[in-house]
C-alpha cells in the first residue's frame, strides 16, 4: 500500500473519549472509527489486523476438525423462547420486531440456533462427534460501551460448538479447543493463560478463561509461570487419541492459575515463591462444557446405537477476535506507539522514504516494494523524516526499512526492528531476502 | 472433507416450501438452512461457495487499485436524517430502537457511513481520488421473502464507493469498476450482461445493471450476442489511462443490451437479427453514479487546489454476493442437481469410494484424498454407489474420481465431469496429476 494513496487517517492528537492505551492507539493510527456508541467502523490497517487473527482462530478451529459454518446475525425469538433464555436474557440482548411485528433479536450468542441446526441435520450417534464454529458479529446493548473494541456493543467473536455421545467425548472435544486455542493466541504473538472459571450450576472443573497479561486488565490473576513458558506448538498431542489429551491437558491444569474470582489463597501456598506471578488480564477466551443443558431443553436428540435416543452432550468454545486486536495493544506497546507481532501485523514491513524525489532514493523504494506490495507499506507521502519515523512507530510495523538519499547512493537501506528498536544496515539484496523471509 | 463426519445434510425430498430451482437444489445439497423467515444459516459446503464468490470479487476490487475496509451492520438514525433518507425509505428499512431508546436501523446500504467516514479522513484534493469497498451483511425487511437467498431479508454485498474530484475522475472510477464487474461474473464460471439502467433524477448513462442469464430471472432482457462473447479477462486496459478506460467502455456499450423496462425497440431493430439474444436476468450487481448527491447534503467538502471547498463526486457500486449462489445455479444446473463453475465450486472434486473396506479401494482413495484434502471432499460413507452417483451429481462438484474393486485391482480411477457428463479411464499418477492441476 502507498501511504499518499491510502485510506489510512492518523490523528495527532488524543483523542478525549479514549481512556485506555488500545483505544488511543487504535484511533490515533487510524485502526477504527466510531459510527456510533460503541460501534466501529474498520478502516484497512485495521481489518487487515481484524483478518489475521480470525485466520489463525480459523487455522486452528480446522486443524482440530471443526467444521464452519456462518449462521446469521439476526435470530427468531422463538428460537430463544424454546430454551428458555428470551425471558431470562437481560436488556443487553437487543430485541427487535420486524414489518409483520415478528420479535427479532440481534444475536449475542448461538447455542440455540446451533443446536436447532444440528438437530435438523443429525440424527443417528454414528454421525458424532461434531464441532460446528462460526466467525460471525454479534451484538450486547452495554449499558456503558467503553474501551473501544475492547467493551463495544457489535463485535466480532469466533463460537464453535461440539455434540458428542457421551460426557467422555464432550471431555475430549474440551481438551481438543483447549489446545486450539493455546495455539492460537501463542501464534498471535501473546500469552493468553487459562483460568479455570466458574461453571455456575453445572459444576465440575470445564470450564476456562483465557486471559491475556496486561496491566489495564479487567481482572486481578494468579498463575505459575510455567504457563508462560511452555511452547504449545511444539506439543505433540494426538487429536484421536484420549490417552494423548488428557495428559496435554494435566500440563496445562497441572499448574496453578486462577482470576481473583476464583483465587485459592491455600493452594496459592504450594506454588514455589520464585514461580507465583501476579498481575491483571483481558479476557479474551472462554470455553465451556455445559453437557444437555440445550439438546434437552430443545427437545433434539439423536438414536444412540441401541435405538434409544439420547440427548448428545454439548460445549461452546468462544474467542473474542474484534477485543483481541485491543488486547494485544493492551499487551504490546510503548510510548510511540502499537509494536504489532509479526503474526497479525497488518503489514510486515514499512517503507520510509526519507527524500521522494530524490532518484536513487525512489529507485530503492520502488524496488523493495514491489517485490511484495500486498505485504509492505510504502511511506511515499510528501512529509519530513520526523513525521515517518513518528507515524511508523506508531501503526506499529514489525520492520522499517529506511531510505534516504545517503544511503541510497551507497545503495544502503537501514532497518530498525520495531519491538526492540535494533537498527542495522544492509545491501539491497540484503533487504528484499528480509521481507521475503518475514523476520 | 471426509463426508462420513461431515455436517452435510441432504435432503432426499424436494422441500416443498422452495418454488425455484436454485432453492430446492440449495436446501437438497445441503448448502443453507432457513432460521427464520428470509434468513438463512450457511452450512460448510454452501459458506466456501459464499467465500469463494467474495474471494473473487475482492481481488478484482483490489486490483482496480479499491481498498477493503468494514462498517458495522448497525447504524445511527442520526446519520440517515443528515442525508434525509430516514424518513424517505419505506418499511424495508429494519428500525431498531436500543436500551436507552436511541434510533439505530440495520443497514440496507451504506452511502451515508462512508461518505461521513471519508468525511472524518480526507480533507484535501490531493488525497482523491478514493474507492473504499466493504463485504458486509445487510438487511432489508421484504414483505414477502421468497426464492430462498435470492430474496432474502438478511443478505451478503459488497458495496463499493468511489470519491473523485471531477466529473470526469468519477467516469473514470466508474469505467474501472464496469471492468472489474466483467472480470469478476467471467471468473465466477458465468456471463453477466450489463444493461443500462435507469438513472432517476440525475440522469446521464452511468448506472448499468448487471444480469445472469437465466430462465426464471426477475427480467426480460434484449442484447447483442457480442456482449456474450468477450473475452473481458484477455483485454488489456490501462487503468490510469482515461483514453483506455474509454476505449474499454466503449467496447461494453457499443452493442445493445436492456431490461424490458429500458427497451428501445427502434435501437433493437439496428441490431442484426443473427445477433440477437432475447430471454431473462437476474440482477446480481448495479453500479451507480450519483454525483454530489450525499456529499452535499451531508456538508462533506475537501479542500480543491485553489483552497476554495468543494463536495466530492461519488459513485457506488453493489454486488449481491450471496444472491450470486442462487443465480449462479439459476444459471447452472440440470434435473440432477448442480453444476457448479470450477472457480466457485466449494470442492475441487469428490472421490466416491464404491466399496469402503475393499482393501486396494481404500488404498487408492485414501491415496488421491491426502494429496489434497482441502479441496476434495471424500465419500467414504458406508451407503450404496447408487446413493453416491445421485448425491454427487446433487452436489455439482466439477470432477468425480470413482474408485471400484475391479478399477483399484488395475490400479484405475474412473473420472466424470459433472458439466459434459464426459467419463475417462487414468491411471492414479494420471488422476493425481488432474486433482493438481484442477482441470
Amino acid at each position: 500500500m502507498r501511504l499518499s494513496r491510502a485510506f489510512q487517517p492518523m490523528l495527532k492528537e488524543t483523542p478525549a473519549e479514549a481512556q485506555i492505551v488500545s483505544h488511543r492507539l487504535m484511533l490515533r493510527a487510524g485502526l477504527v472509527r466510531q459510527t456510533a456508541s460503541g460501534i466501529y467502523a474498520w478502516l484497512p490497517a485495521g481489518l487487515r489486523v481484524l483478518n489475521n487473527i480470525a485466520r489463525i482462530v480459523r487455522e486452528e478451529q480446522d486443524r482440530i476438525g471443526a467444521q464452519e459454518v456462518l449462521m446469521p446475525t439476526l435470530q427468531s425469538a422463538e428460537l430463544w423462547k424454546r430454551s428458555g433464555r428470551y425471558d431470562a436474557y437481560g436488556p443487553e440482548m437487543l430485541r427487535i420486531r420486524d414489518r409483520h411485528e415478528r420479535d427479532l433479536l440481534y444475536g449475542p450468542t448461538n447455542e440455540e440456533m446451533i443446536t436447532d441446526l444440528f438437530g435438523g441435520a443429525v440424527k443417528s450417534y454414528r454421525e458424532l462427534p461434531q464441532t460446528l464454529y462460526h466467525v460471525q458479529w454479534k451484538f450486547r446493548d452495554e449499558i456503558r460501551p467503553r474501551f473501544g473494541v475492547m467493551r463495544g456493543r457489535e463485535f466480532l467473536m469466533k463460537d464453535a460448538y461440539s455434540f458428542d455421545s457421551s460426557y467422555e467425548g464432550a471431555v475430549a472435544s474440551y481438551r481438543r479447543q483447549m489446545l486450539a486455542y493455546l495455539r492460537s493466541f501463542q501464534r498471535m504473538g501473546v500469552r493468553a493463560v487459562p483460568m479455570v472459571a466458574d461453571t455456575g450450576p453445572i459444576g465440575g472443573d470445564l470450564s476456562h478463561e483465557f486471559l491475556i497479561l496486561a496491566p489495564t486488565g479487567e481482572s486481578g490473576v494468579f498463575y505459575d509461570a510455567s504457563l508462560e513458558e511452555q511452547d504449545w506448538l511444539a506439543q505433540s498431542v494426538d487429536l484421536d487419541d484420549e490417552a494423548s489429551l488428557e495428559a496435554f491437558f494435566g500440563r496445562v491444569t497441572g499448574s496453578y492459575a486462577a482470576t481473583d474470582e476464583m483465587h485459592d489463597a491455600t493452594k496459592w501456598e504450594t506454588v514455589p515463591a520464585e514461580r507465583r506471578r501476579e498481575g491483571r488480564g483481558i479476557e479474551v477466551g472462554h470455553i465451556f462444557y455445559f453437557g444437555t443443558k440445550y439438546t434437552e431443553s430443545m427437545g433434539i436428540s439423536v438414536s444412540g446405537a441401541d435405538g434409544a435416543p439420547f440427548f448428545p452432550q454439548m460445549g461452546s468454545y468462544g474467542v473474542g477476535i474484534s477485543r483481541l486486536v485491543g488486547a494485544i495493544i493492551e499487551a504490546s506497546h510503548d510510548d510511540a506507539g502499537i509494536i504489532w507481532p509479526e503474526q497479525v501485523a497488518p503489514w510486515r514491513a514499512a517503507i520510509l522514504n526519507l527524500k521522494p524525489g530524490d532518484q536513487a532514493t525512489d529507485a530503492i523504494c520502488e524496488t523493495l516494494y514491489a517485490s511484495a506490495p500486498d505485504a509492505l507499506v510504502y511511506d511515499d507521502r510528501a512529509d519530513r523524516a520526523g513525521v515517518k519515523f513518528n507515524d511508523a512507530d506508531l501503526m506499529g510495523h514489525p520492520l522499517q526499512l529506511i531510505v534516504g538519499p545517503r544511503g541510497a547512493a551507497a545503495g544502503r537501506v537501514e532497518v530498525k526492528r520495531r519491538a526492540t528498536g535494533e537498527r542495522s544496515e544492509m545491501s539491497l539484496d540484503e533487504a528484499l531476502a528480509l521481507i521475503a523471509s518475514g523476520t
